[in-house]
């Protein structure tokens, strides 16, 4: 199934908010892969918009930068 | 990697606004999940929070009820 302009549209705002939301806590990528125990390269991969990420990913990175779930995807 | 409370919390929450509003709209499973351009027995699996859905699916969920994707996860 060929991805359309909507779905890559919100892989694009997560990553931006999560991109946003590091840097506005100084974390690096690394550092905040391992708050929310992800893989350290894991941070890297979702900025640039190559992964379709899951709700526990989602949910863990929320936790880890102390924002609302819902949030990262506004 | 052992599932977290906070992450079946979120999954739990998703199930239940995707539940609620679904029937507030008056659509049965397989009309969203047709609306929402997905198999016909996911939206089950999503409402029984078997599913542990990715940003691509939360979107066409989202769009197919009307609301924010943001919005599913509060």
């Amino acid at each position: 199934m060929a991805r359309g302009a909507n779905e890559t549209r919100l892989v694009s705002l997560f990553a931006a908010n999560v991109r946003r939301l590091r840097k506005e806590r100084g974390l690096s990528q690394e550092e905040l892969a391992e708050a929310a125990g992800v893989h350290r390269t894991y941070v890297g991969m979702i900025e640039r918009g190559e992964k379709n990420v899951t709700i526990y990913n989602i949910e863990r990175i929320a936790v880890a930068l102390g924002v609302r779930p819902g949030s990262l995807l506004d």
